[in-house]
């Protein structure tokens, strides 16, 4: 590709991102692409010859654009967010026009130092004067967590599992799959991962946990971690962070917070609670790609005493040795990966550009969408909130589990609102989830007028 | 940040990613900065109030851009390439312009249709007729094969490690840490994985592969998976994956098959011979990150039989369940991360806008680069070429280890190339890597030019 062409389609890029920013996407939120539909409209085989980028564009707008979900359409409201912003994409753009690896120091000082720099601003913003590095997703950032915990007892990665005693786990009910996935790719194996059950707001019960924990050593086995949720998947509870820094603290365990969302949250004093016991943890992750504005992927991950981190990931044969490595931190002995793109640049765009006011600002009014919503919900007859949000997301039920599906499906089928789900207490529930960069109040009030309209047409059918 | 501002500055991004990829970079390709040194120059604490892109893109240019390794200067030679390309970046662009995550196919259809599209290309391209997927790096495309060897041999994910009897691993001495590290991970310890010494040419033993298993056998160890590289960092070695393959079918061993760099070189009919015996392994890897001009990251992962992946990889809680579960693929199964970016749009755009065709003839002249380089060394007295390249990289010595290595300071301390180091049968190598997008057979005659001075001043001090 010619110099100037790339320029040509860039500028042409720019433009559509920023009418795609401003304006919206017109078609359905959710699309309604049937499995296989857009397979069957790409080519079986790959080109000979090279084809014009606007080639490739037009078909970007006639067959991605129709059948991809709208995860920055201001009508997203199901999982948790995926923000994009403006600045963020700039910053990804820079990154991927230098393309650096950020393996190492050496091998690009300025995207390790500005990294450091970014996890040492969002600790202030926080409260956390930790160290840490981004990582790319919570999944990774917990394995890590899991990979320290296990090796802090007895180095697995030399001598394997084979002669240990088992290694137990913890985490509340209502935990994210990724927690689990963690202690299976270690090798912990989930038959030693304790479930902990939940209070009736669905966060974790401490004295559960301590008596999970004595039970186990008693039969022989050694506690090796316990991960606490702050702002769970399902309904955004908040397990007690700092009872469980304490009973981690009895028992010699490596303590991991995950508040992949709610860390964002943090940042505003009158939510700085969701910090309380975190200092007592040995790590901390949360994820500004979730909704703090930074384009996926970003998830950043803060530990107390990166020693332990490092000795269970580091390894440098011959060919990655540099002549820096005693004086400077090499990032790829912090986590799995040894390839790292430079993502603190997008961060940095983020925090500058908003400023941490404006970052405030935005996150307060999500909060304030919430709150709003579940006061009509729970004027509204036949529907019931779960819980009362203390964060962003709203989850709701119908009269029956199979109204609460219609209702949820009737509003996605619509294309006009895009909403997910879960199992709270064994009912189906309905989640809201506010947090979209684009969304405003008008959204927020449409979704409503939406979805009151399909359930009242739902339980009073017209004639 | 107001939409007029985005694109405003998007544009002058746009034009400072074309002049930097046009005209190159006009400082030093490695970086002479002392460590802090950028961290000195930010600000401490993070901004209470938003500021204009524009400082933030200053700040780029003065601080950022003299303190990173340019890995996509035409003089970059170190390591192997992470290309970037005109046609990645603006694929990436879009990408983070969508910002959808692809973890379930529900969550975007076409990322997950346009991903199974791109691998079916790619599997044409190299004659390789499996499915697969695309992961971040080879580091987790290979932890995953180690996962799925794993779980197929007892489940692992349950039970955890502690009754079985030790799983035990296999790879050239010559392979790359991530193998040595997802085996840690993975918790199957470094001291059930064995190092198979390699011939003359780097490459693993057959022979001493099978001696080493039947040992392990006899031990009453199971054999759990063989890694073949096609393709060494070192040296670029290749394994012989044939008589591997048969080895690992004698003893019922997952085979996985490194060719993170070399892959790309088997679009090649002439370099086609890479792939033999691949089709009787079980997983493959390659990235079209390194070699294919697609930016980093893009790993694409075959499986022969991805049910065996997905068993060890697949976990779904009642938030991620979608009503077309049954009938799609939701790669969240396919890896350790749960979220995904859209990485397949990045390798539509260079496929289509390079072409087969046109993807061939800038591996072959990367080659072609390689022989000619080759060519030199071998003819300069006092440097010895340690094996004629068949791929992309020369590895030579000097008279001496000191010598060597004071050779490769000072053609990077010139800042006209960056070149990196192994160590070969224990002597310290120079390694010369071509395949930057943007170098030219002009780039690399100056570097032989440099090079031979350098040397020759060594050799001969100047009075």
């Amino acid at each position: 590709m010619e110099h100037e062409k790339f320029a040509e389609h860039g500028h042409r890029l720019i433009d559509w991102i920023t009418e795609y920013m401003s304006e919206g996407y017109s078609g359905p939120v959710l699309p309604k692409t049937e499995p296989g539909a857009v397979m069957a409209q790409l080519p079986e085989t790959p080109p000979l010859e090279a084809e014009p980028a606007d080639a490739v564009f037009a078909d970007f707008k006639n067959i991605v654009l129709p059948n991809v979900t709208h995860w920055n359409d201001p009508r997203f409201f199901a999982y948790f967010p995926a923000n994009h912003s403006g600045p963020g994409i700039l910053g990804d753009l820079l990154s991927s026009g230098l393309g650096v690896n950020a393996m190492s120091w050496a091998t690009s000082p300025a995207a390790t130092e500005l990294e450091i720099r970014m996890i040492d601003w969002l600790g202030q913003m926080l409260g956390l004067p930790w160290r840490g590095c981004i990582q790319d997703t919570a999944s990774s950032a917990t394995l890590c967590a899991v990979l320290a915990a296990r090796e802090r007892l007895a180095d697995i990665n030399q001598a394997g599992f084979y002669t240990q005693k088992p290694m137990t786990a913890y985490t509340s009910e209502h935990a994210h799959s990724v927690l689990q996935k963690a202690v299976w790719i270690a090798g912990m194996g989930e038959r030693f991962l304790r479930l902990i059950p939940a209070d009736r707001h669905f966060a974790m019960q401490p004295e559960a946990l301590r008596e999970a924990v004595a039970r186990d050593v008693a039969a022989g086995f050694r506690p090796a971690i316990v991960m606490s949720t702050v702002g769970t998947t399902s309904s955004t509870a908040v397990d007690p962070v700092a009872e469980i820094a304490t009973i981690a603290g009895e028992y010699d365990m490596w303590h991991h917070v995950d508040a992949a969302l709610a860390g964002s949250a943090a940042i505003l004093p009158e939510m700085r609670w969701l910090m309380d016991g975190v200092p007592e943890a040995d790590s901390f992750c949360f994820n500004p790609h979730k909704w703090m504005f930074t384009n996926f992927d970003c998830s950043a991950l803060f530990v107390r005493q990166p020693e332990a981190l490092k000795k269970a990931l580091s390894i440098t044969p011959e060919f990655l040795k540099t002549a820096q490595d005693s004086a400077v931190e090499n990032f790829r002995d912090w986590g799995v990966q040894l390839g790292r793109r430079f993502r603190a640049l997008k961060l940095w765009y983020v925090i500058r550009c908003y400023g941490v006011s404006g970052l405030q600002a935005k996150i307060r009014e999500h909060l304030r969408m919430a709150t709003w919503f579940a006061d009509q919900v729970e004027r509204e007859a036949g529907l019931t909130l779960v819980t009362r949000p203390r964060l962003n997301t709203v989850c709701f039920m119908a009269d029956s589990d199979e109204r609460s599906r219609a209702l949820m499906m009737a509003v996605n089928a619509s294309g006009e609102a895009y909403l997910s789900h879960t199992v709270l207490d064994d009912r189906y529930v309905v989640r809201v989830a506010f947090g979209q960069t684009h969304s405003t109040f008008a959204h927020v009030e449409k979704l409503w007028q939406l979805l009151r309209r399909l359930h009242r047409e739902m339980v009073t059918p017209a004639e």
